[in-house]
């Protein structure tokens, strides 16, 4: 069958070719190489494919962990054999936190045992044995400080503000709600409390609980932290309305280890023009442990190492060096990026624009970018070409955790945005799996960040 | 939590309100009414938990099936409960035609025996026992007619041509392979072949069939015509490679019983100032038997239902009458949609617009408008009142089959686009299910489409 598509493919080109040739015109060759990255895409991607090996005979790698170092060899190895001019490895001091084997709650209220699934905050320290403690629920902060102490003091604080549903981008109502569990540990802490337990931060109502990073202060004691499931958040709340003096039963043995040795893993083409240019294209290899890390950001690792591909596979040598990097610990430490940065900086290293893909594999819909305003401009302009893939919506925004540290080093900061309705749903959970991703809306991505880069590449910033 | 939500949701219309009482401008009005719509779908939206409902306590409807009367029972019911102005039904003979239990397949070549996972097609005879034949493969009907007799007398034509996975949109290439099903067993007859066998419309490679109706021609012979999973075309395709002369083995008993009498239901808001000028919005209420019928088009039938309750939960009474519409036998005869029209025309209505959704119930995209210029460019002026929701592609397209029959009775059909890279992997499988409608993805559309009903409400067209 694939002759036959190729003849289909060819005819369009041919077709685009023709108007082209009499036009003359610089926008049309793009229109028509971008149709061409599409169509290599479309019909030979292996963005998927990886995938299905990353996630599979990996999975879960969270940093430190013997699985991001089976990570950094898939990756380097898949690199290698997608035939880069160049790959290598950055080295990286990584932090190792381990969750452990023991992650149970339950509440005792009225002689009745109700349990819940729970699992660490990423960092949180273990409860050395069973933490046994009453439950004071708040939704802010202020709700938090206007607390007398004795209803706190003592008792584990249970952060249960939603994610604010009718924020249309998922990514604000994250953000919006993030504060809970990146600072809930410390804020409870600092009012005497025993413990934190936070309302999974998710827009699905089920029985998932949601890990990520938190945060402590070394000013105060360094409190245990959990998520509960949307659904469990919800059981609890009732639980209290109905008996504020429950006893809530936490126990788990998760930990911090010394820092390990670990890597980046860069890929280049090297730029026909100016060699010495370098846009880099991007996602982070490692992932929270409980699931395979599949859209969170297996997707973004196998979309980098396409870009590099489709390129090559269309005979679109960039002018500029593209350089796909698979960034280590963007989840508990962004220390690939900071390392990736320094690197860059030492070397002198001229750098144009970085991509970065961590939202998702999802149906693309533009980019946001980070970037002075004629810059922002110049890019925008490029959008009419990326109107046939309904992925034309540029616009001032987020770069990305792992190109971030580059700021000041590189012209534009530039996200990958995608529609992200459904991410937040398996988000750092045992439901980040391979068969969430729709191989489709995987290469649509793909083509989409390849034309991107391969504009930039051609025309500088 | 709701009430945290709501007076989050509060002071964002309050701070809009503000801005609006200021700019005393309709488009404010508007844009803040809209606002509205969508935090009553996102916050207390009904629509999922009524495909819960269709899915799970009724399922697969095909028309003239018992499933199909117990949908329309459901349907009347739900729309009582909801409290619309008027709710009845519109009697509507509908074909019956059954899949029967036996559907088998498999090939012999080289003592070894495939067995292939079938369905019939929608409509198509049975086998009448087994039949047995060998098996010529086409893509394209030149290679058919150029194909000499004694290759296709006598045996089962094989229609190999996979969807185009180049076309972005994926309704244009499953329209572009549709002819196959379609036409498939008529071309095959002509030509003295027995049997007809299709490869399954999806741009997936699995191991579901697709069924979907097709077409029988009364000058030739009715074959029985049947769908391969994409999986199982390739196997088939490569089997035939290996030995062109294996014999395929087909039994399906399938077949075409007396018209049932069914109904299409209706619920209508009446209209506060022009009652007698009619906007429809509809899905289809029936679906083909194999699965829930989830995202065809069970989502269209409780997004038109929520369509209504948006309006009438956020106070916005509309200024012309909409009418919620669940048609009947839209997959296999459209007989609910021209019945809709008939009556429409017998009792002189009024018709000002017709929605349809009817391509799944994901991220919304925009609309389809088939309409004349002026027409087209008035909605297209709201373009940026959907902005806000990346839903503003607004441009000339297909409106709809079951809203297709009001053509010159209706200023403007509409067909609600949205984001369907995923919907012909599942589309008329045992895979259309519930679970595989996203909530959030669900809701957006419904706002999307009451806020465009609103206007057209207001405005008129």
């Amino acid at each position: 069958m694939h002759v036959l598509l190729r003849s289909v493919a060819t005819v369009a080109l041919a077709a685009s070719a023709l108007t082209t040739v009499s036009a003359q015109s610089a926008a049309k060759t793009d229109s028509v190489n971008i149709r061409r990255i599409y169509d290599e895409a479309l019909l030979h991607g292996q963005s998927y494919e990886n995938l299905r090996q990353l996630t599979g005979q990996v999975g879960g790698r969270l940093s430190g962990s013997p699985e991001a170092q089976k990570a950094v060899e898939w990756g380097k190895a898949a690199m290698e054999k997608a035939g880069f001019d160049k790959v290598y490895l950055q080295e990286v001091m990584v932090p190792h936190w381990v969750r452990g084997a023991k992650e149970k709650a339950e509440a005792k209220a009225g002689g009745k045992t109700t349990k819940f699934n729970v699992c660490a905050l990423g960092g949180s320290v273990g409860t050395n044995g069973k933490l046994k403690a009453g439950v004071v629920e708040v939704d802010t902060w202020d709700e938090l400080a206007a607390l007398p102490a004795e209803k706190v003091k003592g008792k584990i604080v249970f952060f249960n503000r939603p994610m604010n549903p009718t924020f249309i981008e998922t990514g604000r109502a994250y953000g919006d709600a993030g504060d809970q569990r990146r600072r809930g540990a410390i804020e409870a802490a600092k009012r005497g409390a025993v413990g934190a337990l936070v309302r999974s931060l998710s827009l699905a109502h089920d029985d998932y609980p949601h890990t990520g990073t938190m945060s402590y202060d070394d000013k105060v004691t360094k409190l245990p932290a959990a998520a509960l499931s949307t659904n469990g958040a919800d059981q609890l709340s009732q639980l209290l309305k109905a008996d504020p003096n429950l006893t809530f039963e936490l126990e788990m043995n998760s930990q911090q280890l010394p820092e390990v040795k670990s890597y980046n893993v860069v890929g280049e083409l090297k730029g026909s023009k100016y060699p010495n240019e370098i846009i880099t294209v991007g996602g982070h290899l490692d992932s929270w442990d409980l699931a395979q890390g599949a859209h969170d950001d297996g997707t973004g690792i196998v979309q980098s190492m396409e870009v590099l591909r489709l390129l090559k596979a269309t005979g679109l040598r960039p002018e500029r060096t593209v350089r796909a990097v698979f960034f280590m610990n963007e989840e508990n430490g962004t220390r690939g990026g900071l390392k990736y940065a320094e690197l860059a900086k030492a070397a002198n290293e001229q750098h144009v624009a970085a991509m970065e893909s961590d939202g998702g594999g999802f149906t693309p819909r533009g980019f946001g970018v980070d970037a002075d305003p004629a810059t922002l401009a110049k890019i925008q302009q490029w959008a009419p070409l990326f109107k046939p893939y309904h992925s034309e919506e540029i616009g001032a925004g987020h770069g990305g955790t792992d190109i971030g540290p580059l700021k000041g080093q590189v012209k534009a900061l530039i996200g990958y945005e995608c529609d992200d309705q459904r991410y937040f749903d398996i988000h750092h959970t045992a439901a980040d799996t391979f068969d969430k991703v729709n191989r489709r809306e995987l290469e649509l991505g793909d083509a989409s960040m390849a034309a991107l880069i391969y504009l930039i590449s051609k025309y500088g910033l």
